[in-house]
């Protein structure tokens, strides 16, 4: 995936620095404002506004609202991929790695609650929802790869890695969402992360924990 | 929860019989109307034409689509949780009841697709999604009662139920969505069944399933 702006044309390594900060900034500023008044309300002059660009300039880096949503998304789902890499890869055992990529995935969300709010608004049109499954499907992956590392350590026995992996991600995806929307009487996060970390090794048979 | 009409005078037993009957009909004519268009761009002339009624008839028996909605949404809820009872009181043993509870909600919304895709396409909003979570609070309850039940029969050991049956909720919808959505490669209403009712039971700590 290319991070080269659309039509900006750019000439030397210190213009493409200045371009990718800018592109940085302006997907915070979305986030924001998307995270306020929905995706729908949003105008193209409001992130600009947000973003301290004049509106000509924010179309040299994206051609429309969708574009830096998909952005915007994109940018957070490789970070969180990234982050989940780092955190496993921290952990010599199945246990630790597993409820590291539960724990990353709560936190990670919890903090980004605004960009959360806009994936879930979105998720209900049959476009979005299916960018919403290939970027989940992203990390069903990563977790079948943890798995099948496990099996073959013998930490946990063989069965369907891919129906797991995606009832792993369902049950994160649930306490996430009841965490962004219905925040009254939340628990901590630290109990969701162990719940669900317990819970589920236990149904895939880990041994040890 | 009443399921008398808004405006129309109900004078004898018949006559509620009739309009019990119509109200029956019109909640399935626009649980066909909304699939085939969604919500948003069903108007009231639509479901009035699916129902064979005149449109100052149809305003009889509800005022808004949204008050049509809400109805046949709430139809089917309780039907389904009269379902699970059903389901659940054949069986002796809690492994037996949880995966009845299971199969009959994967079964159903397999059977209501295109109301099930209505629901999820409108949840999205935060008022849909206040009125979707009080919807699944109660099948939540259930199920609640169900491990309390098992638990006191020394079938499961005393854990977070509550916790426990939101995972199972996430779970369940889960494997709805991506049979109702991503219906490519789907897998067979039974694979689906089974794998979740044993990977659920065995993080229960269900013995002798």
């Amino acid at each position: 995936m290319s991070s080269a702006p659309p039509i900006l044309e750019i000439k030397d390594r210190k213009q493409q620095l200045v371009a990718d900060l800018r592109r940085s900034e302006i997907l915070a500023a979305a986030t924001q404002v998307f995270g306020d008044n929905g995706f729908e309300a949003t105008r193209m002059e409001e992130i600009a506004r947000a973003a301290q660009l004049a509106k000509g300039t924010l179309y040299l880096y994206f051609q429309s609202k969708d574009e830096i949503y998909q952005a915007t998304v994109q940018q957070a789902i490789v970070e969180l991929a990234a982050l989940t890499e780092e955190h496993i890869g921290k952990e010599s055992h199945f246990a630790g790695r597993f409820a590291a990529f539960i724990r990353v995935r709560i936190a990670f969300w919890q903090e980004k609650q605004s960009l959360y709010r806009v994936i879930l608004s979105l998720s209900r049109d049959n476009h979005h929802r299916q960018r919403s499954m290939a970027w989940q499907l992203g990390a069903v992956r990563q977790l079948q790869a943890i798995f099948e590392t496990a099996a073959a350590a013998g930490e946990i026995p063989p069965q369907d890695f891919l129906a797991a992996a995606w009832t792993t991600m369902d049950a994160i995806r649930g306490v996430n969402e009841r965490r962004v929307f219905a925040d009254q009487d939340a628990r901590s996060t630290e109990d969701d992360t162990l719940f669900l970390t317990q819970f589920l090794l236990t149904a895939l048979g880990a041994a040890g924990r």
